[in-house]
């Protein structure tokens, strides 16, 4: 996949947040700023991204899919303003900036990422499809997000700091939720938009839990073997808080073997689309191969 | 309106809660008792008892209104749980019961509240309407909740506080805002699940401003007036946090005299329905009459 293509793709995306997000100059000028500080400009962008990816492989056009690429991007970043806050991971670097509530306060924080959830699920109720297409992307979005997601996904992390022992089975479930779920639904997401039929989905759901684990198993690797600069956030944070791991699990060289066979499994998934799903299959990729 | 109604309007929405909250028993469980403790068997529902009043006045089976009732008072009891918090309004005491995280603690009160948050807009996405209904449901829901409703006006709350001086159009703006918009979102969401037309509407918000203003008046006036234990939250706090409040601006006469004037004008915006809404009137009166 050409670098021009995520180019294009981060660009869309980044436009459709700055248009979303409330002006800094409107009141609450601190809370909007807020917002806006903790969405754009950063990260990889590798949920738009997916679901970019994803939909133009079924057809969709890219103009139409900003929508379902910012939402589930909003999501993301209002989950990193909450994991960031002292009494969760207590961070104070995300994305190469100080944290939301480094750089503002905690109750601005708060309501930072609070407001920046519901933003998500406004965009989706106006995004640019039928009623029935806005309702299967919210739905999609919201049980992603929530307790049986990403919500749920890191309240079972917290239960596995500190040292406690911790299965393979459970750890592969915690990301399969806390980071596995919107990565999915980015996958899905486009899916639903470009209308890709049921048997396309199954199908592509294959991939996006393959590539989930991947994903999770490269941060494991990269908390160990980077540094913060390099990553944009603070590195060698799991061994710090005893936090349950793949490389702890599996070693080091079992993480890597493991994201070899994610890999294949992917590459699996993908075949039956052929050519349509090599942007896919370079998102794949990069989640695997990425440095930070 | 008589008290039977509301005991069978607040008896659906526990029951619409308990069904689409999380149980107990599955993991994360503390995570899930979490958001129970914080959304069941409690408060007024007052935003539920709109949800029915108005959709029912349209035409509406109460039935079919369990969602979106369940739905806005899903928003609220996150958003007390996360105002709670130390980092903002930091309190023991809600709905007479500890604080979710005085219960729990600040990690698990941060997450519940957002996975209280999603669960309100999963809710919708699969309430039992047409699509075209869901998507103005959810519509409805995530502006009332965001950065231009709720988390707007609890942002500004917080910049009012610490005796900074606030003209009482600031201050009006700012609950129209912070409670002001949830409680005409549930108005509104009754009346667009009962397909209420346009115009019906916008006398229903007339109604539901002079509403929302009278409930915020009428919760400063007790938070100088009842104590703790009839609240079932913390009485005297706006003085203990120098808070920009109606009786300080108006004065305690002054604030009574404002209340007997949104009294009338909720009656005159509710005159050209007669008497299918008398259960509207009765819940305005009570806005304006209640001890807690």
């Amino acid at each position: 996949m050409p670098e021009s293509d995520y180019a294009a793709w981060r660009a869309r995306v980044e436009s459709a947040l700055d248009r979303a997000l409330p002006g800094a100059d409107e009141a609450p000028q601190r809370l909007h700023a807020a917002m806006r500080h903790a969405a754009l400009d950063g990260g990889k962008r590798m949920r738009p991204l997916l679901v970019y990816a994803s939909g133009t492989a079924f057809g969709a056009d890219a103009a139409a899919l900003d929508v379902p690429a910012a939402a589930v991007e909003l999501i993301h970043a209002y989950s990193l303003v909450h994991d960031d806050l002292p009494a969760m991971d207590d961070d104070a670097l995300r994305r190469g900036k100080p944290t939301v509530h480094v750089a503002f306060d905690e109750a601005t924080a708060i309501l930072a990422g609070d407001a920046l959830q519901s933003l998500a699920f406004e965009l989706l109720a106006d995004a640019p499809f039928a009623d029935g297409v806005r309702v299967a992307l919210l739905r999609e979005l919201s049980i992603a997000a929530g307790a049986r997601g990403m919500c749920g996904g890191q309240a079972l992390d917290i239960d596995a700091t500190g040292g406690k022992s911790v299965s393979l089975a459970d750890l592969e479930r915690l990301h399969a939720m806390k980071t596995g779920a919107l990565l999915r639904a980015s996958v899905r997401m486009g899916a639903i938009a470009a209308a890709a039929d049921a048997g396309q989905r199954a199908q592509l759901d294959r991939y996006a839990d393959a590539l989930g684990l991947a994903f999770q198993i490269r941060d494991d690797l990269l908390d160990i073997e980077s540094d913060s600069a390099t990553l944009g956030k603070t590195a060698g944070k799991d061994a710090a808080q005893a936090k349950a791991t793949f490389p702890a699990l599996l070693g080091i060289d079992g993480s890597r073997a493991r994201l070899q066979a994610l890999a294949t499994a992917m590459a699996d998934a993908l075949a039956p689309f052929g050519e349509r799903t090599a942007r896919l299959a370079a998102l794949g990729r990069e989640a695997i191969e990425r440095r930070r």
